[in-house]
This record gives structure tokens, sequence and C-alpha cells, in this order.
């Protein structure tokens, strides 16, 4: 897969991408990830990407032109692969994991990240296939949330993880948040692990986790609940929880 | 404010804390900000942070005792004020604009950053006081949240952002998505500014604005619309654009 990252801070991504999962992936050839600094392609004389609202405000628009001139830069005018032109914006289509598991099927993805500024409406409208939001909070720029999304995609990609890691179970997978993890010491100043867990019957084990995952799913995010088939073993759980609390 | 980073990968901060707003910030002496290596808490002869899970299962869980000393050794034992100890993970609470201003609040945060590992239980019930998860998508680690909170939090600080920025009507304290922007060239290829917005008629620009907002939330984000008490204007928008639509 080869990522293509216009932003104005390039310096900003160099920790994230020679790190870890991502560093790893590079090193092994599975991503080939580049940074576009778009000034380089504001072609005027004070080497502006943006300007003053059409209509007044505060704030400053990111210009059309450079935008353009720098993501048309990185196709081939043949080219047989379209990349995603993805916009990191508040107004996105909330990302998901789902979305993550898309992404992660293109060859191409361009990232146009913005920073303080809004963006010019024809960038949006002519230019970029997807708009995404990270969350609903307010961040400097797109370059934080483009990471984000570059970690999650990334991580989907054949022979990036290796087994001991795709193993973990996630979150998001079985549509419960994961139950508690307990390692050595057995007792931490006072505090000691479930007995279960270090009983050795891997029956109990199996059914406390599932079990705790649900309480911690329906104690936190009764949201992630909403639509889900319960078995009667769950039923039974969350009836005696609701007594007791 | 002070913060302090606990990973195991601080390199992954140096181009974000330095750059942008948070470099600024820094640079201000508004937010000082640190980051901590835990394993040098490992105190094992093999320099050991994770450990096997009790009960088996596949994964490595990251071992209390590192990170107790850690956060503890950032902490005199006078210390008058108690920091914030934040877990950056799938589990915690939905991360939001709201938390960002609360912990803006703040003198002292402390992030936890986990790496493909969970989190002993132990650590989240008996030393940290929020868990924050900025969105339902599967990450490598808690680094890139962590920045993600950061940057949010940072950026609303007294001082740190200018006028000309915090001018900016940002998405998430209207309640609306942010209308349209345009700026020149009024005609970029064959596409051209709306007319009202050159139009110098600031009432209708006004107008123009406050339905747009309206109308993109309602399209992309009609969760945030939820409760909303619309004036008898925003009923006739939506009533149009339905019948229309």
């Amino acid at each position: 897969m080869r990522i293509d990252v216009l932003t104005l801070f390039p310096e900003m991504f160099d920790g994230v991408f020679s790190s870890s999962i991502l560093g790893k992936a590079r090193a092994k050839g599975i991503v080939d990830l580049h940074t576009v600094n778009f000034r380089d392609y504001s072609n005027n004389k004070h080497n502006t990407v943006d300007d003053y609202p059409y209509g007044g405000g505060g704030g400053m628009v990111l210009k059309p032109e450079p935008i353009f001139a720098a993501v048309e830069d990185l196709l081939p005018p043949d080219a047989e692969v379209k990349p995603r032109v993805i916009l990191m914006c508040p107004q996105g289509e909330p990302y998901s994991q789902k979305k993550a598991e898309e992404l992660s099927g293109e060859e191409h993805l361009v990232f146009i990240c913005g920073h303080y500024e809004g963006y010019d409406e024809r960038i949006r409208e002519y230019l970029v296939t997807d708009e995404l939001s990270i969350g609903d909070y307010v961040l400097t720029g797109g370059e934080l949330p483009a990471m984000v999304v570059i970690d999650s995609v990334v991580r989907l990609l054949p022979g990036v993880l290796g087994n001991e890691l795709s193993a973990v179970t996630d979150s998001f997978s079985t549509g419960l948040l994961e139950y508690p993890h307990y390692t050595r010491p057995a007792q931490f100043r006072e505090w000691d692990v479930p007995d279960v867990l270090i009983s050795g019957h891997h029956e109990n084990v199996n059914t406390w986790r599932r079990k705790q995952s649900l309480l911690r799913t329906l104690q936190r995010r009764p949201d992630l609940l909403e639509g889900r088939e319960f078995t009667k073993e769950e039923r039974a759980w969350i009836e005696a929880w609701k007594k007791n609390s």
C-alpha cells in the first residue's frame, strides 16, 4: 500500500512513521509512507496556501489550487488505480473500525490535512472521495487524525502484526469491551488477582471473562449493546447485576 | 500546566510536541511536556514491563509495578495538587470536547500509554483517575490517542491560540457542523463561488451560512440534532429540504 499525506507540518510525522508498527511495516516494504508539503505547490510570490473567506468572518480558508496541484502530481495521468483521497475534518463521516477494514483493501491512500484553517468547499466537492472525523472534539489540524487512521489501517495489512499480536482479542471485533486482565505478581501491595484466574479451571475462566466483558460493556458503553441478541446465560447475568446494583 | 506521558515509545512524541500549537505553547512556557519511558522503572533483570495473563489466552499484559513506580516518582509525597492520571484504552469513556474543557482546568495531567498489551486491572482500579477512548477503532497503542487529547486540551489554555485562530467558529461549540467555506479565486476551473458570498449583503450571507450549517448537520450527523429546539426559520428550511430530497 502507498500512503501520501499532504500537510504543512511534515515534521510532525517523523517520529510516528518510524516507530513501532508503522516503522516495522515500512521496513518490511508492506507500506510506503510519504509526506508532501503542499506549500511547495502554492505557485504564488508569497507562498501562501490560504486566504480570507468570501462573505467575511474570522479564520482563513485553504485555497483550492495548491491542494489540487499536489494531489494531481501524485497521479500519473494514465493511472489505472485511482487513490482514495481522504480529507480529515470535523464535518466528516465518524471514523470506525469498519471503515479501517474498508480502507485496508485499497492500494493507494492520499490524506489531506488542514491546519487551523477551513477548506475551500471545491476541494470537498471535486477532489476528495472521503471525509473522515475521528471524534467530536476540536483539534488544531488534520495531522493527528491522519496518523490515527493510518495506524488503524496499516495494522490490518497482511504481514504487519505478528501472531502474538494479532491474537489479542480486541474490543470492537466481539462487539463487547474487553474483560479485565491480570498478570504477575498474584499479590501486588494489598491487591490480589481474582481466584478464578489462578484456579487452572479453563471453563470457569472463560465464563468469568465473558461475564466481565458483558457487564463492563453494560456499565460503560450500553450504546454498544443496542440491537444485540443476548443468550439465556447473558440475560441471567444482566438480571442478577441489575438486582444487586 | 504540566503534562507527563508514560510510554515505551517516547520518540513518537518528538515531532508532535515540537511543532505547531504544542511547540508554541511550550516555547511560551504555558505547558511543560515530558515523556517518561516506564521501562526505566521495570526493576528486574531483563527490563520486562509485561508478562503473560493469568488464566491464559493470547497477548501480553502490562505489569503493575513499573507503572505505579513511574507515576509515583512524578509526585512528591507531600504534593498538594493531585494530578489526573489518565489511561488511554478502548474501554475508556468516549472522549469529547466537554472532557477537553474539563481537563484544561487541571494543573497536572499524567497519561499512561500501553502498546499492543492490555493493562493489569490493578492499574485501572487503584492508580488511574480517568480512562479515555478517542473512538471505536483499534490502534496499536495509546500514544496517538494521548497526543490527540493533549492537542485538544492545550489549545484551550489561555494564551495559546492567537485571536485570529480562536475566532474560528468550530464545529462542536455551536452544536452544528460548519457551513461551507470559499476563498479566492472566485472561479477555479469551472467551479464558481456561490453568488451570495460575493454579494456583499451581510444579512443574506449570515442566513445562507446558518442554513448550510443546519442542512449539512441534518444530512451528515443527524445524531447531533437530537434534543435540539429548532427555530421557526430552521423548521421551514428542514421542511423545504425534505420536500426536495
